[in-house]
């Protein structure tokens, strides 16, 4: 059997391998248009901001390597240009020479991945964009050199937060500018305005909801053109405004394609035409939530893909489950994290979805270096069934989205998280363990031990004595900032001064994080108020606010008092 | 309603709470022997050792906090002495006055707590033990003012090896005596030499498999006897050779106990006895791997249980799912971290299990700072139901054990462990995550595409000629210590030097961590050679062997080179 791959990175390089494995005698040739194999895709921010210093560690596997231990026939500046499919050849142009041939084989695998969307717009030519190795040692180069003071990012996903993180930290002002009002899209923007505030008070600056127009020469740099704004002027400009799949020649080739141009295949990694194969971030995948067709161009998917379709090249039935974006992204001293979809997605997927807002401490709280975890759970209405889940914090964010990516994969309902039995001591999380928690908050809704409101509800809310609106913080917490138009009694007052309470009238209870204004909730319900619960506290709302403010003024405001 | 609650941490601060959220009106008493209530017990070692600092750290809540916020009658320093269930009363006395007196209740619920075990031995009142924060301001006192220079601590468990670490890192002498060979049972013994030689490299002097007899009194501290071996002597001794479930007044009062003396409960942690109810360390459970009625002694399952009972007081209907015993420790610069049973419990419940073990990077390895985990998951054979999971490791342990946690708790086999769509990003994990790559090895497993051996086979396999030990490491990791009779063949030049290895004899494939030799079998496995892969490589084999030494020379020994 002679197997012919196209890319020799994660997918490629992973089938490959598998491959071998299986079979000794398969004669495998994998063609990487790029100068290297198997490197660190998700590495290269990283090299340019010097965290990771040698250029060797990005690319440890060599085509020497792979031939000394998996007889893979790695051919670098190799880029396939014709797919024939009739009679099972691949077209191949040698980069260094020129030359052009053709390679037959009885087995094809596309991995080809994707390529930064490039617009089309004036001067785009005049911009760096990042995806292979080459593309990191020119910005790295281009750093080295000319030492740029200034750059502006387009573009606000993983790699243009990785960017913005390692060019700050290099010195660099760094302004980040995206269409959408709003940082990585797999948050929702309650949430996202977390990232954002670290984002500013590490001093970067974000132009949200404006849009790139064009490119042009500056004196000693580039003119980023803004649609109904100022242009702005950076020495470096580097285009990271999502990633395109790279299918024209499966297109070429008749393939059948999905979503967006991806290339089409079953869960057996097969294309619709018999023997090619195709993984990776090229690929259109099922979600694992939604059931919908997607693309999700994340380096795990891709490398479980490879190993799939690996295993049916040899005779195997091996067969994808479906993705489901789970993902995490270091922000400087933040991480965050997210699985499954967010109420976006879930609205799109017209599926009913209802919500909890935590701020628990990644730790025991009596055990130093406890820091909040600003959480949100979504799952189905009436089901329970987990939909996704978003956190951004300090320390123990990875841990706690694993978890839930792993409940949602195994089809616990969002109830079932209560019971969970995760492992506790001071060091690592609380006896009742963030997720527990979010299981308890959730529990208590499905019961109607109580009933919740919502950040984007609050200015709605009428301030004309029909409603009262309670803040149960304590008096300190309420002066430092509070909503307009609530009445402050502590809740451990309550029980005294409820009769500063009109009765007969819906009282939306209001706290830091949620969980002293639950209590008293309790507490009014029993004395014959009827209670809704601010979801996520006033700790959420205030991070709206002031992200919305921020993004207004286009620059860091009110960020000082936190 | 009146509620009585025997016991004010843990399960019963949290049922205590829980039942006047969902009850305004019920009368709530507990009564607390301890001076303290709802306090941070598993952070007691670390108030000890000066970590945490501030005694008010570990006891947040007081009986005035919880009765301004839960008009709960937190009193403190009351035993109760006998409950009377024929008149639904119970007979406190008050520690502080010596009086006695009656309480009734409608709904009673024991909270008891275990105690350290105190064995019948000679001197045993002039040591130490830790379960309250009196315990531990009495050692914390006793360290101040007499600047102990040694410590022993008898046994192996969380408390002691917590202990170890802090009284070590007061630069005390620490020797940990424990009867069984290895400390912390969870583990299995070959898991457990990774703790041992991190104890011993930070200078903890490790007694394993000796005897406790008595103590004596000596000049300047205790003199620690031991059966068949030279008395101990330290300025300070620890007594945590586990603990033992307080139901003494259960017992009295005729409750139907569980194993080792425990407070028998059904699933609604309801006793014997119609309205007492009975949660934590007291309370036998059911095992949730096993279905086992046992004993498991951690925070996480008492306070689910207090929250569990507080709801069925109050009229509703929970249910406890049983507990797996999810824990983690840790250990210096290291965490271990334990799920689900171990090999000795499966053989005790008649299991018949099989075994990976691995060692990947905590996260990817090009990003720095990446440690290697070192990982066994457990699952039954045949059906391939997941079991247990044990990691020993410094980074990211308590994060994988959780997801494995997750996932024996929905029921996932071992195989869809290789399914799960975890969230990667270089400074957190890999694409493929440790949690995916034991999935991975298990499918191998299940296939045929591998067979194992493992370390403790190795001695006794034949050097005779009958069968091939093959080594394929390269030469410098050969060269550093390598098992005997093994010839030498790295595995990038086997395909070349096929020719040194007599066919037909059965090949055990060795190398460092199980990957290279698994590459190896695949190679010999197509070439007509019937291989076995040495299980978790000469790394796990060289753990195995230098702990059996050290603990032989009871020093550290041949650690130097690690």
């Amino acid at each position: 059997m002679k197997v012919v791959i196209v890319g020799g990175v994660a997918g490629g390089a992973t089938a490959a391998a598998r491959i071998r494995r299986l079979d000794e005698q398969a004669e495998i040739v994998a063609f990487e248009r790029s100068g290297y194999i198997s490197y660190a895709n998700c590495g290269l921010p990283y090299y340019i901001g010097g965290v990771i210093t040698d250029q060797a560690e990005l690319t440890l596997q060599t085509p020497e390597s792979f031939w000394q231990r998996f007889r893979v026939d790695m051919r670098v500046r190799h880029e396939v240009i014709a797919i024939h499919p009739e009679r099972k050849a691949v077209s191949v142009r040698n980069l260094s020479t020129g030359e052009t041939f053709e390679e037959s084989y009885d087995k094809l695998l596309l991995s080809p991945g994707a390529k930064p969307t490039q617009p089309e717009l004036p001067g785009v030519g005049q911009v760096f964009t990042l995806r292979t190795v080459e593309d990191t040692l020119r910005i790295h180069e281009f750093v080295k050199t000319h030492h740029p003071r200034s750059v502006v990012l387009a573009g606000g996903g993983f790699i243009s937060l990785e960017m913005a993180e390692n060019l700050r930290e290099l010195g660099m002002e760094v302004t980040m500018v995206q269409r959408p009002k709003q940082l990585m899209n797999p948050f929702d923007p309650e949430m996202a305005s977390f990232i954002h505030a670290k984002m500013r008070k590490k001093g970067v600056r974000l132009l949200l909801g404006h849009t790139v127009e064009g490119f042009e020469e500056a004196p000693g740099g580039v003119r980023v053109l803004l649609k109904g704004a100022e242009p702005l002027e950076a020495e470096l400009v580097v285009l990271a405004i999502g990633v395109t799949p790279d299918t024209q020649l499966a297109k070429e080739a008749g393939l059948e394609l999905g979503v967006k141009g991806s290339i089409a295949v079953n869960d057996r990694m097969e294309t619709s035409v018999p023997d090619i194969y195709a993984v990776g971030d090229a690929v259109q995948v099922q979600h694992f939530v939604t059931g919908e067709h997607t693309l999700i161009s994340l380096a795990g998917p891709a490398n479980k893909q490879g190993r799939i379709a690996a295993d049916n090249i040899c005779g195997g039935n091996s067969r994808y489950q479906g993705s489901q974006g789970s993902s995490v992204v270091k922000v400087f001293d933040m991480t965050a994290a997210a699985t499954g979809i967010n109420e976006q997605a879930a609205r799109k997927a017209g599926i009913e979805c209802d919500k909890v807002y935590l701020s628990p401490a990644s730790h025991a709280g009596y055990y130093p270096g406890g820091r909040l975890l600003n959480m949100k759970v979504l799952f189905e209405k009436n089901t329970y069934r987990l939909l996704g889940a978003q956190i951004v914090g300090s320390e123990g964010v990875d841990k706690r989205i694993d978890v839930l990516a792993t409940a949602i994969r195994a089809g616990l309902t969002a109830l079932d998280l209560k019971d969970l039995d995760l492992a506790y001591a001071p060091p690592y999380s609380s006896a009742k363990d963030p997720v527990n928690m979010a299981g308890f908050m959730i529990e208590n809704l499905a019961n109607g031990t109580v009933r919740q409101f919502h950040w984007d509800e609050v200015d709605a809310l009428p301030r004309d004595g029909s409603v009262t609106l309670l803040d149960t913080r304590t008096a300190e917490e309420y002066q430092s900032g509070h909503i307009e138009g609530t009445i402050h009694i502590p809740v451990d007052e309550l029980r005294e001064r409820m009769n500063e309470l009109e009765t007969g009238k819906l009282v939306y209870v209001i706290c830091q994080s949620g969980l002293r204004s639950y209590i008293a909730c309790r507490i009014l319900e029993q004395n014959g108020f009827a209670c809704r619960n601010l979801a996520g506290g006033y700790r959420l709302y205030e991070s709206v606010m002031l992200d919305r403010c921020a993004a207004e003024e286009a620059f860091p405001c009110g960020m000082d008092k936190r």
